[in-house]
């Protein structure tokens, strides 16, 4: 049993399924086929994601990543007229002074770049949400926690939430109209490598061979033989990589979302808050500790996550099964409450409606996504959490790769040399502008 | 049950001996106590290594480190009169045109150095090994294997071998002399993390508050406080690490040796070539293809070694059981017996001995070793099967993480900046002269 192909993907999420798109769009005569262990694209990480997108990146790489997919994501919501969800309510980031006066260079930067950025002093932010705490001279359990005060906000207004459900959904369509062709339910097994030369002896490839990867393994529906692979894993791509003695530097952290019930008139208002975008919402609003930050879902309905970093385990993947990465409740009440009811006296009180994990796929050494070709393989990942509003731009890179081509075309005509992107010759900044 | 330290070292391999060594004979008032799985130092890949050192690096880093460590070996063996086995017996590699015209830019740069090599040509080479194969072109078995011709040689003089038990047993008895601890049998199964302020409430540390490693957990010897860990664990670095959610970039290969009986004069006259060394022994021979290495070790006997990439895993640690990591006789037999018997056919039906497998812990990043230090915790390794050769610099390195210092002083009064081998100023070079 077997199957042979020119492309295979490995993986539906985001970077899957953007790259078999523009993998196809610009190589219609190759067949690309995509291998996902679910049911339909993008049940991985991907669907599981807090859905949102920003441009605010300290690094040019990551500004001109998320700045061109943001681009296209608008493009094929406005103009070929396929909802992806997309609503720029913007992202608010509160900060104390030490805070702000670190953040000047960056923002700096991001002028340079085209990048816009407002900043609201601690008055103006009192006007926008009159009911956000900004100093905690007299609260004993805020002085336990060591909280920040609130001197001002930075706003972002290229930012907002998107469906990546939807989106994920288009770039399905649009491939499978070109003639890409999906296996789903179909789990990869392994990377194959083989000889560049075959020479009939049993035990090839040996150490004095040249070799490649030739395919992959699957678990029941045998071998898919190719010319290229192209491995989208997200958090598994090491499982694949390391029995061929490959790296990607990607390690998985857990990353968990809390859909809170708004209770109260207070959270109605501060869900309808006005003055940040023309929807009259809410933007995503960052907290100046832990990471922990919330945004507006429905009416009623806010998410809750963080981002802490110190003794939150880079996780071991032996299987395949996200359904182990369970949240946890105490999390939650423990460590992110506190904060989040500080600042955001509103929320006190209100339930937990459901909560679930994902996996956040770090690249350890800058927190910049990767991509690279080498021995018939090409490999894409290392988002470390921003992968859907970098997914577009990564696709093209992939394509790019798979062509060897030096420079690939971002949405917009934007250039963008790929050996930066790679290991070998990486030339990308380290991004400093994190949640 | 439990102990109180200042300092715990964890591994008693090269590095966590150098390192503990370095720190005790500096922070004389300070408690140091090492702490290893083994019945005694070095017992785990320090003891299986290939036994050698060189100074022969591309790297201006791994110049400096291995340079300076090799000085002050010699010094522990000619001026403190402690035996660890140091013979300069030199490296030679054998490459062809193509080799030869890749290397000048790292010779260059090892000259102005001061690192010294020589070079010789094919007929030099004839001369002082009139055995040895420098073409194939009426050779159907070599054309298959692409084996490269041998068109000339780089010896580095100061290169040779040590004895690594030797070396780490010095080590081990100067810290013991100086009033040092040794925790032996004992494993360290994982770093604790608690927070910088303890308010005794249950959970700590929760994501609002400050954290640092506190010690280490061991089994059956309780908890180790202490002031600072050090973890010098090789290739079981990231165990440790991962579940704090730190990550040291070390991934493991299995590397083999293969101990080879001399059969024939053929061999005996290759042991004792003549011309290399004051000695009158072979050098560490480099074959130029697929990194195949032998070197002479007693009378009628060599070892011979390979380092391969491609297709060769990074191996999972679930269990620390280095036994478990055979060498492969089919290995040696299929891939590295055809290279060596087709440049050197006097190894034609020697048998193998004995053969044994090791760890490399690679640094993926850039083959160069890293120290740093964070939260309470220093971390060393990443040596990429060059510690034994770099061992004393980055104890001493170590040491000045330890008191924060900005600059190690190595062996010669060599001053080293300890912020360009950590991770987030990193600033060394990718190592290219590789075996």
């Amino acid at each position: 049993m077997g199957t042979e192909t020119d492309v295979v993907v490995i993986g539906t999420g985001i970077m899957g399924m953007a790259s078999a798109y523009h993998l196809k769009r610009n190589n219609p005569q190759k067949r690309v086929l995509v291998v996902d262990r679910h049911g339909a694209p993008g049940q991985g990480n991907t669907g599981r994601s807090n859905a949102m997108f920003r441009n605010t990146f300290s690094s040019r790489d990551n500004q001109i990543l998320s700045d061109s997919s943001i681009d296209f994501y608008i493009h094929v919501q406005d103009e070929l007229k396929a909802d992806v969800g997309l609503q720029k309510i913007g992202y608010l980031w509160l900060m104390d002074e030490a805070q702000l006066s670190r953040s000047g260079p960056y923002l700096e930067r991001m002028e340079r770049s085209g990048i816009e950025t407002v900043r609201h002093d601690r008055r103006e932010l009192k006007r926008l949400l009159p009911n956000l705490v900004t100093e905690f001279s007299s609260d004993a359990e805020a002085a336990l926690m060591n909280l920040p005060s609130v001197d001002g906000g930075i706003f972002g207004p290229k930012c907002g939430r998107l469906d990546p459900d939807k989106l994920v959904r288009f770039y399905a369509r649009e491939f499978l109209a070109m003639g890409g062709q999906l296996m789903l339910n179909t789990e990869v097994t392994a990377l194959i490598v083989g000889p560049s030369k075959r020479l009939g002896i049993e035990g090839e490839p040996f150490v004095w061979q040249d070799s490649k990867v030739e395919g992959v393994a699957t678990a029941g529906s045998g071998e898919v033989r190719a010319e290229t692979v192209v491995l989208a894993g997200g958090a598994w791509e090491n499982e694949l990589l390391e029995p061929i003695g490959m790296e990607s530097h990607v390690k998985a952290k857990k990353r968990q979302i809390f859909s809170i019930q708004s209770k109260g008139e207070g959270l109605d208002a501060l869900f309808h808050a006005k003055g940040f975008n023309p929807l009259g919402l809410l933007p995503l609003v960052i907290l100046p500790k832990s990471g922990v930050h919330f945004k507006p879902v429905s009416e009623g309905n806010f998410w809750v996550a963080c981002e802490d970093q110190v003794n939150r385990p880079y996780i071991d993947l032996p299987e395949h099964d996200l359904e182990r990465y369970q949240a946890e409740r105490k999390y939650y009440d423990r460590s992110v409450y506190p904060i989040l009811t500080s600042y955001f006296p509103d929320f006190k009180g209100s339930p937990v409606r459901s909560m679930w994990a994902g996996l956040y796929s770090y690249n350890t050494i800058d927190s910049t996504p990767f991509a690279f070709k080498k021995d018939g393989l090409v490999v894409v990942g290392g988002d470390s959490g921003s992968g859907i509003m970098k997914g577009d731009a990564l696709g093209r890179i992939v394509d790019a790769l798979y062509r060897d081509e030096e420079e690939a075309t971002l949405f917009g005509d934007v250039p963008y040399r790929t050996a930066k992107i790679g290991f070998e010759k990486r030339d990308v900044e380290r991004e400093e502008w994190v949640i």
